[in-house]
């Protein structure tokens, strides 16, 4: 997913927004604004006005950034363009808060992000607070059409929620004192991996992407036939264990099973394990950091943090390849299989309570297939400022399935379609190996 | 086509193989191995030493590394394989000449491939003729295996003089003097281009790739079925005059109709037309760069040198799009079709005279499609040495169909797949639109 | 100044520690301790924590950097070394906040400083606390070479604090929204600059360099003798006025006056005036983002932040020079000229106001001179860790004399040599004419 | 010296062009020209096409190039200034010969000088004879102004002389096949080095710089009076051996007696012996790549291709210094002095043998001074087109005295300041040592 644009479609959203439409169903958007919003705050517990304002790479925004820019959103496009009479919090921020309108101008380098020490997280947080104040107080005599824009605006948080919790721990990996963003609030079982097994995958004849019910991103669709060939999938993601195994074969030192562009980013940028693994005194791959500061390397977990390149040369080690788009669609969808993507896990629910959720999710990872992402058959980008860039990142990058241990409740689904380039692992990514039959 | 490497199958090249394991059929293949080594040989009259040894870019080699190549490549796995007793030219030469082997130790950088200026052009027409003599000599008492590593070889070499012809224009672009590779042998007809018709393409399941039966590369296989949903492809390329349209509305200046990435590319490198486009003193693009010297644009012909990003940017401010891999193949196939890639032009016929050729493949250009250089489905890298890199170029390129006015005679077929960057454009390529229904 | 590096020579300072040696004098460096700590916290008022966290560019370091790394000097040359027993107060800080002992391992790059958003501001304050505390408290019992090495590193504490300004500056001028460091707490009076005269400097046979009477850094002496051949010294800087006269000529726009790698380096960043000037919406340079904020372009203030190779294309512009740094200081001392080199100013004084301190300074540049920083006859850089590194800075800088609004009282002197890259330009750096008579 | 600049000031050569401006002066000098322009093309005595078009480096011109801009030089300036009817042989040319006139527009840009194949070398030949004729056709009844000017012509060729020989070697050892430039003339002596000595330098009040008579560039002057603290200078050049013993000592892998900058190129580039030493197969220094080709390493012979930042760091090391160029200069003309700077050995004689010349110039070096490249007081650059340059390369540069094996027979003098950047060596650069007493 590019990490500062949000791609939508104000026509998939229509039947969604028609039930809405009612006065309770506007009740219960407001509700799941709320809460959108408030989990983005939730997320930020404990970091500092330095920690939030740094930017450790082009590639990562600062997590104040993440705060104003999605709330820019709905400043813009719900307030200012629906809400007569709506007075700007300050008329400066759409200038260093907007990330992607070409036409409107200069805009502050995105790898010069970090120097914009103020406005301070104190007045970001102000900003969104304003904002907040100014829907809810408009809420009742707002139009459908703002309605439909504010669900727009909560994926987009929801995106950007995920991006601020990869972008805090690469920050965070850089500090030789490794701070952990989260105190740990769980203990992780030690539970044994199930056995890897092959799952037969769908033939022939397939439809996928999606059919226009319920919220869905424009690239998603259109739903179309695609055919498939003789595969299995496997039942479960490669594990930490077996990295190691390819780690300890020289996995990262021969250049047998890599991406001729795959080899040469090893080589330039000394790849040698999964980024945020971390060797011990002995010089042993033993530890990894997270989210919760270093953790010891738990053999059974799945993998994290790789690149498409390292995916696909771990595929090739193992004897296997990674699935296609439409073959892990077409396995996710399918009721019959023990195909374990469980999307309950990600399904919208205000009653369940948090510490669930994070043990639920922590084996969650993006999952890299082998299919460039690439415009669907008919897929034709919408027109208007929210279109206005649709599937301008539709070359160079790969599709990720599923989701992961930091992808928000109620986010993803089946038909979701995330991209990276190949080379980028700063993201919650892991493998699942697909073989032809 | 990674412009230094080439993809193999031994094996897809068995029934050609068994026709020819006569004496007769062995022959014909002395005979097609002299006239491909002749071929290279006539692609150079008139270059220097200096000539064939700079190198414009990192992308490019030199004539004489191509020259130098293709010998090494034949003595290497021919002579030196199947033939006891050979001595090698020059025991360094492999050092200097060999493109590919990870496994065989440090090689010269791809990018100071120009600072050779030993060995000479001289010499390596010596080293040429050394190998072509040693070929002859043992040609009777060849195994199978040998010739079939000759017809690879033969193969290979094409590729390197389509190489070596776009590599030169290169470097002769860059030189204020612009001289001319070949004087021009015939004038070009003033005819008046086609009007565009919209061709209705196939659609639901088709077959594509290579089914076995005579060469081809293994990316090129294996056939399998695919899907199409209901289109149109364009019944010619994109003319000169159609594309002066686009730069003269603002093409490359506005980014609402370019992919992200491609838009960056014209901003860093200051796009703003096909390469080798000139402007006169009026400021107005009429001349263009071309092996024969700078000619006058001509509005009529195929707009050439292009890359991805262009193309693509012209299609959607067309309104239209690029052709898929699947939708051109299945077009090119159809004998009912009036679909324009006329591979009889590119069919293997030493009679024809060399003028004639010319004058045919003079609007012919290699067809970006939408593509993404993938594996189909099954496919599966070939073990040994020859295979050792096949699908190693499997990211972040796309596929080009077809053939183009540099293309040698015989080389190209329908189920062929070339690839470069989606930035690269020294190649001759053009542009095909589609269009769904 | 290289920015993260101090220069001593404990020789030089042996006669102020035997004059200080007595218990009165040890009162007197314990306040100057305590002064010169106090005055860098007093420069950080308003600052945030995210302020001191961020670093602008390479050349820079981050606000905190420059409160912890001057704190690490006294805790590892003074406590470490002669207070038995010290416990340190974090034993990661030092390979944070040492600045530049190559053989003492690896150190956080240079450039990633402003990725340490942990320890906070508050933790660096609470070290401060500390070593004072712990210095206070050893005082009494303290060795005369513990003294000779806290006045060191008071002299040291004040280059950072010139530094800690010029990169708060920096940051702060990269942020749209221009935030001032301090709030305005003068008014500058509209006085009338002095025509400028030309003084007649010394002839033939002069000594300059430190005679070791007092503390200065190593690479002020050996005193020696130099031949000055007839010139004349401006009276005064060169005027924003004056400036704007070259830029309005332009000046930066003909490579006529330029050095080679100063026109190289003016067409690669664009460079068309002083570092900190702005234009107003007619185009014009009107404005000056300063401490205080972006604030009016006064005519009559010597110019402030230009680079070596403006300051010297400038003055062949004027049909001048700059001045060699033997004419300099010949003049600085001479106590008959109107040379307007006050170092009154910058004495140490403890009871002046601060009020007085700033109006006074405010017209006080760096003064760019003529002359490489290179060793004085008989230089030798002294031996163990404190002078690990003197003289290794002593190739492709350009020296700079006097001092700058931004130096402490009490820091510099007659001989003091500053000194920086030619392209540099984020200090308060102005320019000084000379010509031959 | 800048490898494509000269430095001449037309007042300095008054006297000589006096003293021939008689018939008889007239022939000599036509004679000199023949002899140097004649020179040059001895030294590409079997060179090829591509080996006179290839560049290695932006800092290195092709040999070609140097032909061709020293023969633009006689044509524009000679011919074209003062030869009414003069047709220049190419009108395309000065555009790609002219090296320095930035108000001249766009030149071919430095670095691609080497993707120039055409015009060939044969042709730059051409070129060369026909501005040769030229002249001496003219020469009868040219004014003493167009003399005055190829005198200048005949030095700035023989600086380019001996840039032609250092640049082909930096070529040649980018290919693995080493090449030889020159077949090896004459056996090279085995003979023992003096032991060093120490020679006492003069002190106090010096004159340094050219008077005036005879040829000079302008930075040579003004003469002028400067200070000399006591010192002594070695009596020879470091060897190789001494250099050796360097290296074995870890001189290259500790920071310790490096400059801060010289550090850093040290380890961005891998810098562990001087350029052009090579490694046999037990690892060992034992061999240089020379204009001979590869040679076994002689200890005794001074080492060359130093950088300053070397040859500085190897002083450090052994406990001294470089000398300054006052101290270098005022023991150069001392006649009473053992310092073996020969400067009869670059006495302009055309009556000696070749053999001769190459015997006895074998062990020169240029040697780096610690002095940096500034004017000298008084230094004014000349008006006018030929002086529209002088000075503006003073910056960041060291000077170098002497001469080396590679400078042409009459073209160095006592006076002589050339200078490179720190970090340059592929020149014939060699150290000797200076201390302080």
């Amino acid at each position: 997913m590019s990490t500062s644009t949000m791609h939508i479609d104000i026509r998939n959203t229509s039947r969604e927004t028609l039930e809405e439409s009612s006065r309770s169903a506007a009740q219960t958007l407001l509700e799941r604004y709320r809460r959108t919003r408030a989990r983005s705050e939730e997320l930020i517990a404990g970091l500092s006005d330095a920690d939030a304002t740094a930017q450790s790479m082009p590639d990562a925004s600062p997590v104040k950034w993440h705060l104003a820019h999605t709330t820019w959103f709905f400043e813009t496009f719900v307030l200012q363009e629906h809400v007569p009479g709506y007075i700007p919090f300050d008329s400066r921020y759409p200038y260093l808060f907007n990330s992607y309108y070409e036409a409107k101008g200069p805009r502050i380098l995105r790898g010069s992000r970090g120097l914009l020490t103020r406005p301070t997280l104190e007045e970001i947080l102000s900003y969104r607070a304003y904002v907040d104040a100014a829907i809810s107080k408009v809420w009742e005599s707002i139009s459908v059409c703002a309605q439909d824009v504010t669900i727009l605006g909560c994926h987009h948080e929801q995106q950007h929620q995920e991006l601020l919790l990869t972008d805090i721990l690469h920050l965070f990996a850089q500090n030789p004192l490794f701070p952990a963003v989260h105190a740990r609030t769980s203990v992780e079982l030690c539970k044994t991996p199930e056995s890897l097994k092959w799952l037969r995958g769908r033939k022939g004849q397939v439809q996928i992407g999606h059919d226009g019910d319920g919220f869905a991103f424009d690239c998603e669709g259109p739903r179309h036939t695609a055919w498939l060939t003789p595969h299995d999938l496997a039942s479960r993601l490669v594990t930490n264990a077996e990295w190691l195994a390819f780690v300890i074969d020289g996995g990262y030192s021969k250049a047998d099973h890599w991406l001729s562009d795959g080899w040469a980013w090893v080589r330039e940028n000394d790849i040698n394990a999964p980024l945020y693994w971390l060797k011990n005194s002995g010089n042993e791959w033993s530890r990894q950091f997270s989210l919760n500061g270093i953790l010891s390397l738990n053999p059974d977990t799945p993998v994290c943090h790789v690149s498409y390149y390292e995916a696909d040369a771990f595929a090739r080690w193992a004897g296997y390849r990674l699935p296609t788009e439409t073959e892990w669609e077409s396995a996710a969808v399918d009721q019959s299989s023990e195909f374990r993507v469980n999307f309950d896990r990600f399904r919208w629910d205000q009653d369940r309570a948090d510490a669930d959720r994070h043990m639920d999710l922590s084996d969650l990872r993006w999952e890299w297939t082998a299919s460039s992402f690439l415009p669907y058959p008919g897929f034709r980008a919408p027109p208007g400022a929210v279109g206005e860039y649709n599937g301008k990142f539709m070359s160079g990058q790969f599709v990720l399935r599923g989701g992961s241990c930091a992808t928000p409740i109620g986010h993803t689904r089946a038909t979701y379609r995330n991209f990276f380039y190949p080379h980028q692992r700063w993201q919650f990514t892991g493998v699942r190996l697909a073989r032809d039959i």
